[in-house]
């Protein structure tokens, strides 16, 4: 298949043009070709080039160099592209149920152009769209329609200005009047007030708006969802009763409009509310098929597993083209060298290759476990449409909700350290804001923040391993998992007494070894943390208290500690399964080890206190990581060729694949908006001067 | 004294309003305007307090919310702006002579209202006027006469496209003409353009610009600076054969104009060259008091390290900001709480505390080094404006550089992880522009890059170390040095027999425990590097290939490491000093133990090597963290009073003194432009309806 491909369709995966490049290109131990169809496949691979190729031949996705484009501006034009990629219908209804790994492809695409286009379509179509369609009913695929034609413009209000994290404490109120059979929908004051919500600054015509559901003569029932108009899609003019407006330029991601909305007692019809959950009668009678509020929400977790699944796809994008401009940077910048005369590639240092490879490796194992944890994901869904209410669909469903709830931070992070490291090892060149990596810092930045704080997320991660551990110390159940992601810790009583036993660098160049040392640190942090919870508790602590005491130093790095292992699992099954080439086996074991190593390796004084011990442990372990970069800084251009979309959206003077960095450069200068001009402003420098100390006396 | 300007003179420092943060501010072990008083003298707060009111009251600085600036917009209110502070001439060159500290005061005040203010002041007249200054003769006075008075406007063009990092490569060139009594100077092609030259976009009339200099018949002398017009002062248009233009937009600091520049074969007099390294005769010999360009090398440390001192206070000032915002923020932000009725500010949640006050005490322990080192500075000039040409003068310029060379790569990167985690902390709305957290993280970022990138820097501190130990070695020198920062080194091999010792946290809540631990850290590294070097030099490495390979795992943290011990140190025994008020000694105490064992606590690992053993020590230093976040948070704001500047300059919403954030925020979105409006697009999606798929054929 492979070689049907590369003979016969040059068309798909084109050569490079030739260049400074070449030099690195010509010393790949591998194919990139062979390397991209393997990742890939074809079909895949034909979709992306596709959506590439679409977008650069269409002018309203042309790029606009030195354009200082106005926030109103920027609004409308991504407004306008997404609007054109209903146009272009790049992926069916259809196609997503059969081929799902496209939806994360779609929106990495379209993400690698622009994360506002991605942002606004995503919220639109699947996050609003799925929240209709999973929260609601029969009664409300009406509004499916409408959505996928764009007749309606949507978004998901549930933060309010003074309530993110505790959702429990969202103020909205949804009182139900059975005089009219409708919904009072409103918000105390302006602290409740929806905020941050994308799409709803300026575009949004319905809402799906979380509020607490109250019925007369009864409590309240909680947080439910409710479909709420908010504009007039004749006019795009707020509907009476709600005060709706755009909250202003944030760090990045200003293609998308995030907004604000307060409403004054607004009457919606009893059929707005989503009511999979739970229902209000004609009459007023609340009715749920759920027993009670807390295994009403554990069947919401799905849906927000699904959230941060996505922010994994959307964060590593970010990465991959960070590390493909950084890269190509490196291995054409020269400077200083072995003598005066001549000056080597930045990329030939070790000091280089140490700052950039292990985030080159960890796209690798992150993209993996990204799409491997989507197909999981599909799955749950697929049960959960299909009715099974079975054991092992609740236990998935709560598997990938820890795994969800820990890679998101994971992968944010990564990204955030690793386009700030990319940004520095440009120089100034990646301080250039036509070079893009600013914009891809700020565009990344919220995914360390919506759907979840990162260091609140961890703690769903922890809770759900101790509660394994507590229910086999009180009830003896094993450690089994859909995923088998927990099953080793049977195990863990064992694995506690394994020291690291590996005495030189070339016996550590393999991810084995890091997954056996990830395996002890996950036992002990474990331990440490349900002996440290038990401990606060009698000495008194709430669970509030002890749970907020052991986060720090047990809870955090035990989910970080869990998740990565989980990553490097995936990622070292992968690269050691039969069907892999024997040719890319060298590339992506080293890959596989490096990403290992260099994440176990921020853990070396935990791996100290039982499973190190002596000067020798923790400098293999750093050396195994720089043997390992000096192994693959040959390859990196090519396993960069594998990971970067054209030229045309990777939008980098510095990182085009032609490798000319100087004449890009250059030539994208000159292009900007009066270059060369002098400034309008002129004679405030050459007619009107200060006179020095004028003003003294007014101090 | 601390009590008449208490009493008397409430201006000075005012009460703050009432309001949510009375809780924090009535529970605070000390009074912050004790404090403000001990840290900066009451002289200072004046100075300070002059400028930040003369900016508030004069409408050229009023703030302007929700204003959409285009870069030339900006750029012209930022021109307007330093010149006015020419007219308020806040600080003369006597003063700047009598109360140097003055200086950094005044840039770092500056830099609190506007980072690209300060720059673009600090650039024309500290950077280009010391050049001219300290790089010429007396022929060249008459330059500092007219930059003072802004007859001229200066940039220091040294950077070229090609080349940043490694000067010697710098090609731009200056052939003598004796027949003209000029100089030629010419760049060879555009990879040699002067670029990213601050104030040469727009503004620059003359540039001191880096060349090689070349004399007839004779060999090239290695680069020198000439003093060259590019644009007419009268009309701000380019000068014959000068090709000059802006780079563009950046990530931060846009209202500065960064520029590049070509020259073609541009004449220049003989008397541009600053000719204090090195002169030619009308003839055209070359002339220079030193005997090889080792050691002019050497006599110009002083002025590199200037700038690296300076950029560690303008990291700091950042970092100050960010903190303050960060900390008034989680003060005032409730979330979640020991029930579902009450919820509890998010500082009392032991993870935010450990995310922000490490970096509240980093404020504090790199402010004063920043102070103590910029004094040390002045003595090194003092000494070479008097031609002190003693051996302890030039051990003295080599002591600073080695400080300044390690101390800004760690204030520009504490500044920047410390930004990062307080945008985080801040959640949604730390990620709103209006806040301040991404113009705060954009505009240090350069710090971390400019006047030499960190990593790099990081050698010349790690070469001094290792220059100091072959010294000892060879010669049986001992380690002294005139600040006395590798004093201790004499002590080495005992140093490294010394072990961990303490058993309990209480023992470990002083920076003593960390000095201890420091010093053996520093001891270790140097030790190991050294081996390393010799060993790779010894199986056939060169020079060159050594340093590279010995800088990622040893030369750079042995670096990191000796200046955070000089950091620790000196903060150390400043806040143990007599003269503290005993009413601010615990919490004095306190910021210098946490920032201490905070920093040391990443180097864990490393300890682990020989002075840990055993898993307690890891955990004592984690819990001493802890420990102390404890016991600060409740003083957290007091000590943010004392480092905030006012409202006005801090420009936050979620920062403001009187601590309504939600009322704060709220107003402030309100006010920006258009906020309620309909889009002006809106018929894009009221009346052009996408034909859904209409373009698939297309593809």
């Amino acid at each position: 298949m492979a070689s049907t491909v590369e003979g016969g369709d040059t068309a798909l995966l084109p050569e490079f043009p030739r260049g400074p490049l070449d030099a690195y290109r010509a010393r790949a131990s591998f194919s990139w070709k062979e390397l991209a169809l393997f990742t890939e496949g074809e079909g895949m691979l034909r979709f992306k080039k596709t959506i590439f190729s679409a977008l650069e031949n269409d002018p309203l996705f042309a790029r606009s160099p030195g354009a200082d484009l106005s926030l109103e501006k920027y609004r409308e034009l991504n407004f306008l592209r997404c609007k054109r990629i209903f146009e272009y219908d790049f992926l069916s209804v259809e196609d997503m149920f059969k081929s799902p790994l496209k939806v994360p492809a779609l929106i990495q695409c379209l993400g690698m152009y622009d994360s506002s286009l991605a942002a606004k379509y995503l919220l639109h179509s699947l996050v609003f769209g799925s929240a209709v369609y999973s929260s609601g009913s029969e009664r409300h695929l009406t509004y499916i329609q409408k959505i996928f034609r764009m007749e309606i413009f949507g978004c998901f209000a549930l933060t309010e200005l003074s309530h993110g994290s505790n959702t429990k404490a969202i103020r909205t109120t949804a009182h139900y009047d059975p005089a009219t059979e409708e919904f009072i929908i409103h918000s105390p004051d302006f602290e409740a007030a929806k905020f941050w919500v994308g799409n709803m600054g300026k575009t949004a015509t319905h809402a799906v708006v979380f509020a607490k559901l109250c019925v007369p003569g009864d409590q309240c029932h909680g947080l439910h969802p409710f479909i709420v108009q908010i504009r007039d899609p004749k006019t795009l003019l707020p509907m009476p009763g709600v005060m709706v407006g755009d909250i202003g330029k944030k760090l990045g991601q200003n293609g998308l409009d995030n907004g604000f909305a307060m409403f004054h007692k607004v009457r919606v019809p009893r059929q707005s509310l989503l009511n999979r959950m739970g229902d209000v009668t004609p009459e007023g009678t609340y009715v749920s098929p759920f027993k009670d509020v807390r295994q009403r929400f554990g069947a919401s977790l799905g849906s927000l597993s699904s959230g941060r699944v996505s922010i994994v796809s959307l964060a590593i994008l970010n990465l991959k083209l960070a590390v493909a401009i950084a890269l190509r940077f490196s291995a054409t910048r020269r400077q200083f060298g072995p003598t005066e005369e001549e000056e080597i590639p930045v990329l030939e240092y070790p000091m280089q290759q140490w700052r950039l490879l292990p985030y080159l490796a960890a796209v690798y194992a992150l993209d993996h476990f990204s799409k491997s944890l989507f197909l999981d994901l599909v799955e749950l869904q697929r049960g959960l449409a299909s009715g099974d209410r079975s054991a092992r669909q609740a236990e998935l469903g709560r598997e990938i909700h820890a795994l969800a709830s820990a890679s998101k931070p994971l992968a944010s992070w990564t990204t955030q350290q690793g386009i700030q490291e990319c940004r520095e090892a440009c120089g100034g060149h990646g301080y250039l804001a036509m070079n893009r990596l600013g914009v891809l810092r700020d565009d990344n930045d919220p995914n360390c923040t919506y759907e979840g704080d990162n260091n609140i997320l961890l703690q769903q991660t922890s809770n759900y391993l101790l509660g394994l551990l507590a229910h086999q110390v009180h009830d003896g159940a094993c450690f089994r998992s859909p995923l088998k992601s927990v099953d080793f810790l049977d195990a863990y009583p064992g694995i506690l007494d394994q020291k690291f036993e590996v005495s030189s660098v070339a016996d550590c160049l393999d991810s084995a070894v890091a997954l056996a040392a990830y395996k002890w640190l996950v036992c002990y942090l474990l331990r440490e943390t349900y002996q440290k919870l038990n401990q606060e508790k009698r000495s008194g602590s709430s669970d509030f208290e002890a749970r907020n005491k052991c986060q720090v130093s047990h809870g955090r790095p035990l989910a970080l500690a869990f998740v990565e292992l989980t990553v490097v699992q995936r990622f070292h099954e992968h690269v050691h399964q039969p069907s892999v080439p024997p040719s890319l086996r060298a590339v992506l074991g080293r890959l596989s080890a490096l990403y290992a190593l260099w994440s176990l390796s921020r853990h070396a004084a935990l791996l100290y206190r039982g499973y190190f011990s002596g000067e020798q442990a923790g400098e293999v372990l750093e050396s195994a990581v720089l043997a390992l970069c000096s192994q693959l800084k040959d390859d990196a251009v090519a396993l960069v060729d594998v990971i970067a979309p054209p030229d045309f959206v990777l939008d980098s003077p510095i990182g085009r694949a032609d490798g000319e960095l100087y004449k890009n450069l250059w030539g994208a200068v000159l292009q900007e908006s009066k270059v060369l001009e002098r400034a309008s402003w002129w004679p405030e420098f050459s007619v009107n001067k200060p006179v020095i100390g004028s003003l003294k006396s007014k101090l």
